[in-house]
């Protein structure tokens, strides 16, 4: 894990590359030349962007979810699967920031290889959190958060003993319809929900941010990332998202992380740890000019898909699957106009009421949940709509 | 430097104990049975306190500025100077919690014995921060801040690299006169002055803090604390004294530490860092319930004596002793109803005005800087009133 000024340069697997975090990603790579390699680029669709990227940064492996041919006969990297990529030799750290449960397997790969992974995919901790973090312990590998409220959270803890944590507070910035009438959710369209306040993101984490469900699988990861109980998690509503987090520590101190709303600071974060290397390209906080925080308690009513996150993560086993399953779907089809915002919270609680789950689940367990879950879910819309 | 679960008691040395800091010095050693043994106690002139501690506390060194020949009939503690016993083989942290420049010669005694010292007294590192910071490197001795400011910058410290830091954010409430037109300035009295907003403290500090000279005594001490230059050190104006201080790291990313305002917390962290323990007796933080932080700039043709500390901060060697002393003098006048508010930047400009000061100086230079610019401000209050 060298710095280009103490030794060689890291090594970088990408697995996601074409996506919001991953582009972010390759972002930061370029505005820290002589830094890091990459040697792997991994992505679902976009080849054409894939290509791009191969092209510039020439790593030595690639994959794609479609038009492999195509892409193989343009670009000279071997192909590799990305449980490959994630576990070769050469990475030293890999980052996923693939969506869904596609990076639950290269994770595993990756921790058991004993990989430094930074993890962007929500997925991956929220239905196989207590597998992920039983490897990493096993293997004496080491999870980083890039999702903002993580890295925050992980950055208030650099140089706390583990046991001085009394509390994590997650903030909140309520999403596009922190304001909305409640009566007027049944008719906000996707367009709506796709304007985030404060944050440019992927469509489908930014509708989890406007039904304030991302909230609710940000406690479920919190509570593996950091080993903590989900009862000693809190959720702060906070407009601004200048606060990106807290952590109340047992004497009562309370320590923050704070910035501007960009995803490069957290992703920097990651891949230069313990190191803080200059940034230009990001503007600076000046809390001056801001003038005011404000904080305030989330409105369980508004947001009932948070309420149902909580319980399918304090439910565990194979619950978080079958909400994240649910809400994948649910979401697809609200961005494709077959569904009200309103009724994703529906498909989910029924999904959650519908499916037995299981304890303890073996990965086999979880991705069963997850297929029949969506499948469930896909004919509860058919017969609505 | 044990706790009780791991080893033997620290032993403490409590300087200043019968004022603000020291009693709640004891009240944190008090709260936290079994942890600490107070081997020192020395105060100034309240015997009657100090006599009750020693009962209490029964320490082996005693010292007292006054009726030192009542107080050695009645307790049974030898009797010792600040020097001796901030130096007692035996003393594992030294608590420097006086006023003024009486904290200095124990500092650098307890410094020089390579003892950890948490520091209260703020004109030690003001006016010979050089010497101070010296003594502790080359003696291999902890500093460790009390001030409320400082515990937060050092609390954000940890686990960082030293050449992450780009700039300290202070925090300042701007005191009991922050919504006081301008006009009515010259009319405020000893008795508004010590009405603090937020906070409960000693008189001088209190005066210190409606004239924000407090705070470029603050930024003057963090320039020493953290090695940091003054012009990376800024006064950020934040009302609720909620957010204690920020700073802001290379890569944009900002920590800040928060808290209720109550000494009891930094003065806990700097008796059992690393350790944090638990506190039941400080209420907890509730940002839910505050709502709102407010953050500005504050007014320089308000507060001219945050303008006259920060210019004898950037002109170094003895000047900001001759601000100390000026300061000193002028509160003391003014809480005697001699002098009006205003005045007393008026005192310290023209002390600072008079003064050559003296670079590089030694601790005789200052001392003598400090003497000299008392009397003068004596003669200058004199002639004037």
């Amino acid at each position: 894990m060298d710095n280009p000024l103490t030794g060689r340069r890291l090594s970088l697997v990408v697995l996601g590359s074409t996506g919001s975090i991953g582009r972010q990603t390759l972002d930061v790579v370029r505005s820290l030349p002589g830094r890091f390699t990459v040697i792997g680029l991994a992505a679902g669709a976009n080849v054409t962007l894939l290509e791009e990227q191969a092209r510039e940064f020439r790593p030595r492996l690639i994959r794609c979810g479609r038009e492999a041919e195509y892409l193989r006969s343009r670009v000279s990297a071997a192909w590799a699967t990305m449980e490959e990529m994630a576990s070769h030799p050469d990475a030293d750290l890999v980052v996923v920031a693939t969506v869904g449960t596609a990076g639950l397997a290269p994770t595993l790969a990756a921790l058991r290889a004993g990989k430094t992974v930074a993890l962007a995919n929500k997925e991956a901790l929220i239905i196989a959190g207590q597998l992920i973090t039983a490897e990493a312990r096993r293997h004496g590998a080491e999870l980083r958060p890039i999702d903002s409220e993580h890295s925050a959270i992980w950055q208030c803890l650099w140089g706390e003993q583990p046991d001085s944590v009394q509390r994590i507070i997650l903030t909140a910035s309520g999403g596009p319809f922190r304001d909305t009438p409640p009566e007027e959710m049944d008719r906000v369209t996707a367009e709506q929900a796709l304007r985030h306040p404060n944050w440019q993101m992927g469509q489908k984490i930014t509708v989890d941010s406007a039904t304030l469900l991302n909230k609710g699988l940000e406690c479920i990861e919190a509570r593996w990332l950091f080993d903590i109980p989900l009862d000693r998690i809190d959720v702060l509503l906070h407009r601004e998202s200048i606060v990106h987090s807290l952590v109340e520590f047992r004497d009562g101190s309370v320590k923050a992380q704070l910035g501007v709303p960009d995803m490069r600071l957290p992703i920097q974060c990651a891949l230069t740890y313990p190191e803080r290397v200059p940034d230009t390209t990001v503007p600076r906080l000046d809390l001056r000019r801001i003038g005011a925080l404000s904080f305030g308690t989330p409105d369980m009513k508004r947001y009932p898909c948070l309420s149902l996150a909580l319980e399918a993560g304090r439910r565990g086993g194979t619950f978080p699957a079958i909400l994240c399953a649910a809400d994948e779907v649910a979401i697809q089809h609200f961005l494709a106009g077959h569904l009200r915002f309103t009724d994703i919270a529906r498909v989910i609680e029924d999904a959650l009421a519908t499916h037995p789950g299981t304890a303890d689940p073996a990965l086999d367990d979880i991705l069963a949940a997850d297929a029949s879950a969506r499948a469930w879910a896909e004919d509860w819309i058919k017969a609505k709509t």
